[in-house]
C-alpha cells in the first residue's frame, strides 16, 4: 500500500490548506453525526473530533495513543458530508482510502453534518483514548484469571482459598467472603477448573470455567441535574454502552442548595433524597447492562463521580454543613465502599471508587475532570470551566495548579429565565441572528417551548453582537432598535412592563413566544460575571493576563454543548480564537472511565488533593468590586 | 492490717493440711454455688474455683493476674458452707478476714455447695483473668476517645473526618462509612465534643458527649448443640452478662454431619440453616443486652468460635466438602467480616472476629480452646480433649503442639442411647452406686427423664467399679450380679430381648425406668475407643507414655461436666491422679473473650494455625488396631 504524495492531495483538493484548517470553525452552532452501522445520531458543537462524539455517546473506536494519530488504530470512513484530510490522514491511508472517506477519528474534527462508518474493533489494545486526548494504558483493577487446580485428597488437604491463592502467587489477594460463599460449589461443578475474578487485591469471586472475556465495569457521572452511566469493557478500554437520565432527586429542587435546604426542613428527605439517587443510578446500570447484553454479574467495579452534595446525599450522609458557611465536607477522600453501598445490584462484591472532592463546591466531578483533562501534567497554560450553577474554575500550567468555584446561580440550567427550560426536546439550544430573522436550532427538532442555558448565552451573544443590547446589558428600546435592524425591530415588545425579545413566535401575543427578557438578561450577566470574576482571581494569583491563556476547557453537560464564540461574546471566557475553546466533554464521566481503566490513573486522582490549591472566594475582600466590574459585555 | 500466722490458722483448722489438700475431691459429683447479692445457683464439677465458676455464667470478679494469687483482686467472701485456707489466703487476710470466710476466688477449689458474697467491681484494672488461669493485659481493639474539637471556619475549612482525625494523631486510622453517616450530625449537635470510638485502625463512629465509659463486646461460642454469648465490658475486662440457648438448626440434626447432609440433599437448607444460626445469634445479643442493660448500638465488637462446620454455616459457605474425603475447608482464616454478615443488629460497623481453624474437625472453637488454655505456652506436657460427637484432641509441651479429631459418635450427647437426652432439665448427670442403692443427680432437681452424657460415663464407671460390668463391656447376669451386689440385683432386668441395668425407677416394669443398656455401654465403649486411640497416637508422636501426662484439660460444654473419676474409670483418659485431670470450661468462648480483651492474644489465635501439627487420623492403616484394642475397660 502506497501512502499518497501531498501534490496529489492537494491535485484532488483533498488536502487541508495550512493552518490546521481542519479544526476551522466558527465556533457556532451544532453538528450532526451519524454512525453507522448502528445508525446512532448525535449532536455536538463543531469542533468535537469524531473519536470525542463518538466516545461519549457509547459508541467504541478502537485507539491507543491518546488520540495524537500515532497508533492508527481510530480507522473510519466518512460516507456522507466532508471532512478535510488531515496531515496525519495522508500518512495513514493511500489515495484511494482516502477518497472513500477513510479518516483517523481523533484528527477528524466535525465541522458539518457527517454520516461515519465505525468498523468492528480488531486488536485487543493495551491502551485507550479517554478524556481529553489522554492515552490511558490498560490497567484496571479488574483482573481475570483461568487456573486449572489439582484436586483435593487426603494428602493435599489445603484449604479451597489457598488452592486458589496458590495458583495466584504473584498476587498478593485477601478474599472477599462473597468468593468464599461461591469457592466450594464452583470448584467442584467445574472440575476446579476456573476463572478467579480479582478486583486490585481482593478476590471477588471464582467462576467456572473461563470467563476471563467478560470483565465490565461502570462509569457514573452523578450530576445534580443529569446522570449518566457509561458500562465499559476493561479488556479494551472501549464502552460497551452508555444512558443518561435526570437524576431522580428533581423534586427537590434543581440545584443543591434546594437539596440540601430539603434535608434541614424535613427529617426524612436525607433518607428519601438518597433512594432517589440510588434508583437513577439503579436505572440506569440496568439500561446500559440490557443494551450491551452483559449479565449484571459480570459488572465488577464501579466509578463515581459526582459533586460534593450529590455524593454525600447518595453515600446517606448529612449535607447540610456543605451548604452553610463555613462550607465543610465530611471528608475530601472516602472510605471503601461497595457498589452495593449505592444501592446498585451489580456483582455483589463490586467495589465502588468514589471520587474525592477538593472543597464543598469544588467535588469528586472536578477532581474527576481535571483527571480527564489531564491539568495534572500538560505543560499549557490551560483553564478549565465546568459550567453550572456552581461553576467550577481550574487554573493549571503542568507545575501549578488552582482551583475555585463559583456561585453562577440556576440561568444556565434554565432557572429564573421567563421561558427557560433544561436542554431536552423543545428547548432552543442555538440562536443566529440575521437582518430580518432568527434562526434557531431546537432540540428534537421540535417547535420551540423554551430557551436553554447554551441557546440563552447564543441569543444574548447575538444581541450584542448586532448591537440590540448595549454592553451594559440593556435591550434597546423599540425605536432605537429599528434604527439599528429594522427587520427585527418587531421583535421588541413589553410581557407585562418588561421589555422582551421574541426568538420564536407562538402567537400572535408575545406573551405567548418563546422570547428573552430584560430580567433574563441580567441573570445571565450576573451569572457569567461570577464566572469571569473567578478565573480573573486565579489568574491574578498566577500573576497572568487573559490573553496568555493557551486553550479553555468548557466542560460539563451544559459547558460542553456551549457556542464558544458566544461565551467570548459575552466574556464568560477570556478573549481568545474560538479555536482554542474547547468543548470537553463528560470529563467527570471520562475521570470516572479513566479510575476504572488504570490503577495508575485512579492514583492521580488522589495525588490531585495534594497537588491542587482550593481558592476560598466567599471570604475575599476584593469579591464585590471585581463581580461588578464583570458584569458589562466585552467591547 | 496483720496478716494471720501460720500457726494462728493451724491452731483455728483453718489451713489446709500439706499436699494442697484445698484441691482434693474424689472427682465425682457435682457442687452447687450460690453466688450473693444476684442469688444465682451454678453447678459445677467439684475442684472449679469459685473465680471460674463465676466467670463462665457471666458473674463479675476483678482479677488481673491470671489467677495466679498475686494481684489479690478477687477477694469474696464465704458465707455458708467451707472453702479452705489457701496458703495465698494466710499472705492476703487476716484471721478475722479468714475466719469471715474472706477467700481468693481464683484459689477457692469448690468441694462442698457454699454461698459466695461478691464485692462489687473496685477498680478499672489493666488486666483481666480468662480462660484457664490466663492472665490477658487489657488492650481491645475497641477504644474511645473523648475530643473537644476546634469548631471549623473559613480559615479552616478541614473536612469533619480530617478534623476528627488530626486529633487522633497518634492512631492510623480510617473512617467507616458509617461514621461518616454520622459525622457531620453529632459533631454539631453536641458542639463539637465528641467520642471517637475505634475498633481496630477503623473509625465506626463518633458519640455525642464522653462516652468512653461504654464499651462492650460480644463474645459467642457457636456450638452445635448449644450456643453462648458472653456480654463483655472491655473497659474492665468482666462480663457483664451471659447467656445460652440451643442452637436453632437442631432439627436439621443433632451433629454436623446430618446438617451437612441437609445442605447436600436440599439446595434450600444451606439458607435455612445459616438464618437459624444468625437467629440464635441474635436471640442471644438480645438476652445478654436487656440483661446487661446495654443497648445493642454500644457492641462495638462481635467474636465468634464456633466447629469448622458452623462457621461456614452461619456465613452461608457451603459445607460439604467438610463432610465428605478428603475434608477440605473453604478457608482457614477468615476475610473481614462485620457482626451484620453474621445477622446481628448490634453497632452498625462493628465487625466480627471469626476464629481461624487448623482442619475440617479441629475448628475455630478448638483454636479457641487451645488459646484459653494456653496450649501454646504452658511448659507442661498438657491433654486438651474437646469431647462430643466430634472429638478434638490437642497435645502441647510448650514447644510442640500436635492437633487430631476422632469421631466418638453421637452417645456423649445422649444419642444412640436407650434413655439418652441432653443435658436438660430431667437428665441424670451424675451417678453413684453404693451396695444396695444407686444415688443419681438430677439436673433441675426434678423427677429423672433420662440419662445425658455425664450420667452415661458415671453409670458404666460406677459398675465397672463394682464389677457389674466386666472390662470387656458385658453386663453381668442377673444371676452373677446378685453373687457380687445383692442389694442392686433387682435392677438387672431385660427390655426386649436386650439386658438393661435400671438407674431411676418409674414404675414397675424396667422398659418405663430410666436404665442403661447393654447396647448403650457399647456405644460408650466405641466413642472412648476412638477418643483413646486419638490421644494415644498423639502421645507415641511425641514418643511419650500416658503416665506422663501432667494435665487433662477436660474441655467443652460435656466436656467440662464429666466427671474426672469417671473419665478415668472407662478409660476416656489416662489413667491419672484426678486431680491431674481439670475441667477447663467453655474454653472456645473464652477464647473469644480473649480476641476481644487483647490484640495480642488475637494474633496469639492466628499464630496457632502455624504452631500447631494437625494429624489426620481417617487415612491410618493403624487406626483400626489400635481401636479395637482401647475398646476394653482398664483394669
Amino acid at each position: 500500500m502506497t501512502r499518497a504524495s501531498r501534490s496529489d492531495l492537494h491535485r484532488e483538493g483533498l488536502l487541508d490548506p495550512p493552518g490546521s484548517p481542519e479544526l476551522s470553525h466558527d465556533g457556532t452552532g451544532r453538528v450532526r453525526l451519524r454512525f453507522l452501522p448502528l445508525e446512532r445520531d448525535v449532536r455536538v458543537p463543531p469542533g468535537v473530533t469524531v473519536f470525542d462524539a463518538a466516545s461519549w455517546n457509547g459508541i467504541a473506536i478502537d485507539s491507543t495513543c491518546g488520540g495524537h494519530g500515532t497508533c492508527k488504530k481510530c480507522r473510519v470512513r466518512i460516507t456522507s458530508g466532508s471532512v478535510p484530510v488531515s496531515r496525519l490522514d495522508a500518512r495513514c491511508f493511500t489515495a484511494e482510502e482516502l477518497r472513500d472517506g477513510w479518516r483517523l477519528a481523533c484528527m477528524a474534527a466535525a465541522v458539518n453534518d457527517v454520516s461515519v462508518e465505525v468498523p468492528p474493533l480488531s486488536t485487543r489494545p493495551k491502551a485507550a483514548t479517554v478524556g481529553v486526548g489522554r492515552q490511558v494504558i490498560l490497567r484496571p483493577a479488574i483482573q481475570k484469571r483461568y487456573v486449572e487446580l489439582s484436586e483435593p485428597s487426603l494428602q493435599d488437604q489445603r484449604p479451597d482459598l489457598d488452592r486458589v491463592l496458590d495458583a495466584l502467587d504473584d498476587l498478593e489477594l485477601r478474599a472477599d467472603l462473597h468468593a468464599l460463599r461461591r469457592l466450594p460449589g464452583v470448584l467442584r461443578s467445574a472440575d476446579f477448573k476456573v476463572t478467579a475474578v480479582v478486583v486490585d487485591d481482593v478476590l471477588v469471586d471464582v467462576e467456572p470455567g473461563d470467563t476471563t472475556a467478560r470483565r465490565f465495569a461502570l462509569a457514573y457521572d452523578l450530576g445534580t441535574t443529569t446522570v449518566v452511566a457509561t458500562l465499559l469493557d476493561t479488556s479494551t478500554g472501549t464502552p460497551a454502552a452508555v444512558a443518561s437520565m435526570l437524576n431522580k432527586q428533581q423534586p427537590f429542587g434543581a440545584d443543591v442548595i434546594t437539596r440540601i435546604s430539603a434535608t434541614m426542613l424535613d427529617p426524612s428527605a436525607l433518607g428519601r433524597l438518597r433512594t432517589l439517587a440510588q434508583e437513577t443510578l439503579s436505572a440506569l446500570s440496568a439500561e446500559v447492562c440490557a443494551e450491551a447484553e452483559v449479565d449484571p454479574g459480570e459488572v465488577y467495579e464501579v466509578a463515581l463521580a459526582g459533586n460534593a452534595t450529590m455524593t454525600a446525599l447518595v453515600l446517606g450522609i448529612d449535607p447540610e454543613p456543605l451548604g452553610v458557611a463555613p462550607f465543610v465536607m465530611s471528608t475530601a477522600s472516602w472510605p471503601a465502599v461497595k457498589a452495593s453501598d449505592l444501592g446498585l445490584s451489580l456483582h455483589p462484591a463490586a467495589p465502588a471508587v468514589v471520587f474525592p472532592a477538593l472543597g464543598a463546591y469544588v467535588g469528586g466531578d472536578i477532581v474527576a475532570g481535571m483527571l480527564a483533562s489531564g491539568m495534572d501534567r500538560d505543560k499549557r497554560l490551560r483553564l478549565f470551566i465546568d459550567v453550572g450553577t456552581n461553576c467550577e474554575i481550574v487554573l493549571g500550567d503542568g507545575e501549578r495548579i488552582i482551583a475555585t468555584a463559583a456561585p453562577a446561580g440556576p440561568a444556565f440550567e434554565g432557572g429564573a429565565i421567563r421561558c427557560g427550560m433544561r436542554a431536552a426536546d423543545g428547548a432552543i439550544e442555538v440562536v443566529k441572528l440575521s437582518d430580518d430573522d432568527v434562526g434557531v436550532q431546537v432540540i428534537g427538532d421540535v417547535e420551540p417551548l423554551g430557551l436553554c442555558g447554551s441557546g440563552l448565552v447564543d441569543a444574548v451573544a447575538e444581541l450584542v453582537r448586532v448591537g440590540l443590547l448595549d454592553s451594559s446589558g440593556r435591550l434597546l428600546s423599540p425605536e432605537d432598535a429599528k434604527e439599528i435592524a429594522p427587520g427585527l425591530a418587531d421583535r421588541f415588545r413589553t410581557v407585562g412592563a418588561e421589555r422582551v425579545f421574541v426568538l420564536s413566535w407562538r402567537g400572535i401575543e408575545a406573551a405567548e413566544s418563546v422570547y428573552l427578557s430584560q430580567r433574563d438578561v441580567r441573570e445571565l450577566q450576573f451569572a457569567k460575571a461570577a464566572i469571569a470574576t473567578g478565573w480573573t482571581l486565579l489568574l491574578e494569583e498566577f500573576g497572568i493576563a487573559p490573553g496568555e491563556v493557551q486553550q479553555v476547557l468548557l466542560a460539563g453537560s451544559f459547558g460542553s454543548y456551549l457556542s464558544p464564540a458566544s461565551a467570548v461574546r459575552i466574556g464568560l471566557v477570556p478573549k481568545l480564537s474560538v479555536l482554542r475553546i474547547v468543548s470537553a466533554g463528560n470529563v467527570a464521566g471520562e475521570g470516572a472511565k479513566m479510575a476504572l481503566l488504570s490503577m495508575q490513573e485512579r492514583a492521580g486522582a488522589a495525588a490531585l488533593l495534594r497537588e491542587v490549591r482550593y481558592l476560598e472566594l466567599s471570604d475575599r475582600p476584593d469579591f464585590n468590586d471585581r463581580f461588578v466590574d464583570m458584569l458589562a459585555f466585552p467591547g
